[in-house]
């Protein structure tokens, strides 16, 4: 039994990174996609799942994992699960660990996206975090995914060969908004906003970086804001 | 706010070496104990929660969290989750991986307890694996302890400072049951067998291990079983 290639798991937040990062895998030969789509009380769960949904049916995706799980909301500390938590405006500048930092959510996410690709004989672990994550999110690095990878290299059966792939690890959600939009990324369909189901804020940290993305491109956001930014109309 | 402290984590599966690794983090001056405990779909869940919350009574745990996810039970590939598959006799002889093996297991549950014990300021997480599991486990090794501690080391906040504690993990199953009748560990109260709820089988490789240790030292396991063998009446 070998982990054949062009199986592929893809983490499927129902964001716009995410289902760009299903995109790529595909242009990469992985055409058998397995999303692995996961609700554990972040705020916008209901909105994120849809998306996701609507993702698996744009790539065709070979299999949806949609798992449930209450653990990183009754741990809590984070003001994306704990509605008693307010979240806060955007401060895209700042340097201190955002407070809807969920503690060591990537690597909750990247143990079952590999148990699940272990499962499945899938050569490969997509995830669509990026270099402007990082600045924020210890979980969002690249040490943090290469020292996973060694986990991944000792934690799995022998025969198993799963390879994690951050292709936007380098890169600006501008740059990932740009090669999403050269592969056709539906991105109506897929959510960011932290804060609301419908429409999106507009002002939280993953609304601002949003924006700010399409506005660089000279592109507009196709998706709904409550009070969208007046550089964004 | 610092982590350094009596606070710890224990993985609590209701077993015998979990719960030795829970009286062994007190003796090791971890007075506050936050007893993690999963139910995931294996079939021997029910019980296993019984014994795991007995355990929080009998070391007056700080905290006792009880996870309940299916995630890794939809994922499958394991006789211990997947009722359609057969639990093998024991062969305790055998290099070959168990069909017991849950695809990336103990690295879900580490990301739960690292999680736990970053919301919590708690300064180690002790899991109780040990020799004769990493025979058959990829995910029990010290290898793989070692490389998942380099990830919590890079993916958690700066002021976060966990250690992943496996103080079993060249041991055999006897040296632990023998430290643990040593620190008056509730072996009533511990459960082993992957096969059924109540008693235990006698037969899985679990029972047969754990019967194995207390014949090892003499002792009479205080636990009923369906099959007791000839030599641990």
């Amino acid at each position: 039994m070998t982990t054949t290639n062009d199986r592929a798991v893809v983490l499927a937040s129902g964001g716009m990174d995410s289902a760009t990062a299903a995109y790529e895998a595909q242009a990469r030969g992985y055409e058998a996609l397995y999303l692995l789509h996961t609700s554990y009380g972040q705020n916008t769960e209901q909105r994120e799942y849809v998306c996701a949904r609507a993702l698996a049916d744009h790539v065709d995706a070979a299999d949806f994992c949609h798992v449930e799980t209450s653990h990183l909301q009754q741990i809590g500390g984070s003001s994306l699960t704990d509605s008693g938590m307010a979240v806060a405006e955007a401060d895209t500048e700042s340097d201190e660990i955002p407070s809807s930092y969920v503690p060591f959510r990537n690597a909750n996410l990247l143990a079952m996206a590999v148990s699940y690709a272990e499962a499945n004989d899938c050569g490969a672990v997509f995830i669509g975090a990026h270099s402007e994550d990082f600045s924020g999110y210890p979980d969002c690095r690249p040490a943090f995914f290469e020292a996973f990878q060694r986990v991944v290299d000792v934690g799995t059966k022998p025969e198993t060969d799963v390879s994690l792939v951050a292709p936007f690890v380098e890169w600006t959600k501008t740059d990932i908004a740009e090669r999403g939009l050269e592969l056709g990324v539906p991105y109506a369909d897929t959510w960011s906003c932290y804060r609301s189901d419908e429409p999106a804020c507009g002002t939280c940290d993953a609304c601002a970086f949003r924006l700010g993305a399409f506005q660089a491109l000279g592109e507009r956001d196709p998706i709904e804001y409550e009070q969208r930014p007046d550089y964004a109309d």
